[in-house]
């Protein structure tokens, strides 16, 4: 496709291309007036596009006069004359310009867009949110949010991962009934589906190996920084695996190709915010759920690990392992969902007192710390039907309300395991955002519902 | 990452690779048992895992006893020396086998998986949707689904598009209330989100050019073979366009992209169930409605084209272009939302009854026709903040309803347009489907909310 000429005299191209124009050629720019700078004797226009900014020499009076009536994010064409100027960003300017508004005047952003730091605070950022996120530094977080998906869905698609696509609206509340958002479906209740977890599982019994990215619901009662009502879930299931421990190595491939697309296609949006990319290792650390109690100096009974002790652990792997990455395996099946899978019986060498031998009490599931923080659920779950059978029965399930979910393992289900990635939190963690509400678009909370 | 081995004894191979395992070489397939074939003097067992079907000989009667308590779709592996057969799929089968049950014996499935045409109506596969996809023809539809994706997502990405995730609860109805669903949020009322209409556009003001490709829930209260409440949208927006031609072409990009993954990824699927794969011309045929409403002797006020229409049309492009795709533009303004941008002021070479003179009547959007039926809508929209509000008095619409939407325009926004394509209804067109029912996973109706 050619690119889009928006002026009848010349060309358009991108602000990042205006550096290979040969100087004296007539070019037009397009995008919003990112900034206006008068001087005495010149104005200099900066404008922005899709691919960056570009700068822009007006001395002519009655073009300066005309842009002293369009306002920074007023969209325009520029037709100039390419010139070289090595102080210029990308080396290069447009000299003698003619300057056409695509719209009408635009109305002043809550807050400068062209300063290099956000000058507002967080929620005027969210009201404002249509405009406020052509700030580079939103719009950067965002790109690190798109290349992520798109890193995660490339190193699953070369291990043969099929995308699948699964219902949102869903007949029974199954994870939780507490954070569950119900909905009027034609007279019945209906809920949103808080994970693809149980259609991913079927979809095992089809594909073998499933990926989904899409928006997952939590009616989350609390108001934190690190909850979304709704954000973005990538999820992988396999079939045949040994245990969790190839499930682990799935999530390693996946987020390796998170951080190399990333690399690859945000580097800028990686510069500007200053992020250090993680290195990730051939193979994640691993700790067991005990072990780790232990290091902390939390009492053994604990059932799970709370935020204080995740850092504390992060810095351990950190120190011991140089990874910014932990797997804790073998959380206590008390705290798991009823499809999770027990942890099997010990190898034969392992030691007495040995975690592993403690049969029935910890789970073959693991979480996944990224620089102190959990990232990712995942583990092995239950693939024989009886197994479910006892396990609805222990943890009071009625197994009618699972319906066609039960199905999948009467028919057949290989051993089988999978995880979640949250976007937001990734991004969140990536970037140093303290709020996951920074990196959303468009974020849903207990309070906000627009835009 | 390597292979996953589920046996102590060989490494586990895909069936499609047994033909290139060394003759003599003992080796484990792992998978679900497809069919079994019992002779007088052998058994065939085919084995079905996510890459095709493989074949296993079994004469000792030890194997031969042990499968006849393990039904088809019980999940196994089977460890054999592998052996070449020209007349075995691939042109090589397993021999001498040690056969492990990896799960308990299967249920038999509602209609018999191994037969090469699905022997049962869709109610019964929508019922048992679990173990049902598992037929060949299921899934080679949704793998034809899942390539669709991964090529919209590949031609967008070469043309700098950005992926993004928007919304799907939203605080107001705003393109038609009688078709959406309520949703309880946190007491208030919410509605789940019938496009990212409003949300893409508003992020062209970020990225100029953005796609999405998510679920859409529509509370359709009609039961027909076309709709869904919950389907799969391909949707994209782009800036800086003259007008809808320029979104066209890109249309015409993802759907290039669409069939060129469709043919590189899933050409077994292609094969399996017959699909004509369309020649994607380099620029689609284009007629305006008016001149449409004519060829088919439509009454010059009809306000919309019939099926009949569509598909008479659709017969015209092929006979007369040779091609499966017609653009139709210049629908009426009032059959389509407030944001549609009207036909521009004629351009001065065109004829007096040229339909393009009549300014107000008709509209910058297009319908894309694929073999008879409606694929994609799409067209430019208004970008002006004056003409938002024009076009809010003239429908009757509240500007408050639609809070931050109308603020990206007041802040600056391209001329700019899109379109989106629904990916079942795309599917079911290239497979031959007649509901479209049949090539989604667990579709939602107004009858059905599971599995």
């Amino acid at each position: 496709m050619q690119p889009t000429q928006l002026t009848a005299t010349a060309p358009r191209v991108l602000a990042r291309d205006l550096g290979s124009v040969t100087p004296g050629e007539r070019v037009a720019l397009a995008g919003w007036i990112h900034r206006r700078r008068v001087l005495a004797h010149v104005t200099f226009l900066v404008l922005r596009d899709r691919s960056g900014l570009a700068q822009v020499v007006v001395k002519d009076p009655a073009v300066v006069e005309q842009l002293a009536g369009l306002p920074e994010e007023t969209v325009v064409s520029v037709t100039g004359t390419a010139t070289a100027n090595a102080s210029a960003p990308g080396g290069a300017e447009l000299v003698e310009p003619e300057v056409t508004a695509l719209t009408e005047p635009a109305v002043a952003p809550p807050t400068e867009l062209w300063r290099p730091t956000f000058g507002a605070g967080l929620p005027t950022h969210l009201d404002h949110a249509a405009v406020t996120l052509r700030h580079p530094r939103h719009r950067a977080a965002w790109q690190i949010a798109s290349a992520s998906m798109r890193g995660f869905r490339s190193a699953l698609g070369a291990l043969e991962f099929t995308e699948i696509a699964t219902p949102k609206l869903v007949g029974t509340a199954t994870e939780s009934g507490s954070t569950v958002f119900t909905v009027d479906y034609f007279g019945r209740t209906a809920y949103l589906a808080q994970s693809p977890q149980l259609y991913k599982q079927m979809l095992v019994g089809v594909f073998e190996r499933v990926f989904e990215v899409g928006p997952v619901f939590r009616a989350e009662p609390h108001d934190t920084v690190r909850h979304l009502a709704q954000y973005t879930s990538l999820d992988a299931e396999l079939g045949f695996v040994r245990d969790h421990r190839d499930v682990l190595a799935v999530l390693r491939e996946a987020i390796a190709g998170m951080v190399d697309a990333i690399g690859a296609e945000a580097s800028e949006a990686v510069a500007l915010l200053g992020v250090d990319l993680p290195r990730v290792p051939d193979e994640f650390p691993v700790i067991h759920f005990r072990d780790a109690l232990a290091m902390v100096g939390a009492d053994p009974d604990e059932p799970d690990l709370s935020p204080a002790h995740e850092r504390q652990l992060s810095e351990w792997a950190r120190a011991a392992h140089g990874s910014d990455f932990l797997a804790v395996e073998g959380y206590p099946m008390a705290k798991r969902p009823f499809y999770t899978h027990p942890q099997g019986p010990p190898p034969p060498e392992c030691a007495p007192d040995d975690p592993r031998r403690e049969v029935g009490r910890y789970s073959n599931s693991f979480d996944l710390l990224f620089r102190g923080l959990e990232l990712t659920t995942g583990g092995q779950r239950l693939h024989r039907p009886s197994d479910y059978a006892a396990a609805l029965e222990r943890t009071g399930t009625d197994p009618a309300v699972l319906g066609g979910y039960l199905d999948a393992f009467a028919h057949g289900m290989p051993p089988h395991g999978g995880f979640a990635i949250g976007l937001e939190r990734w991004v969140a963690r990536l970037t140093g955002a303290e709020n996951v509400r920074e990196v959303a678009l468009f974020p849903r909370d207990l309070n906000r519902l627009a835009p």
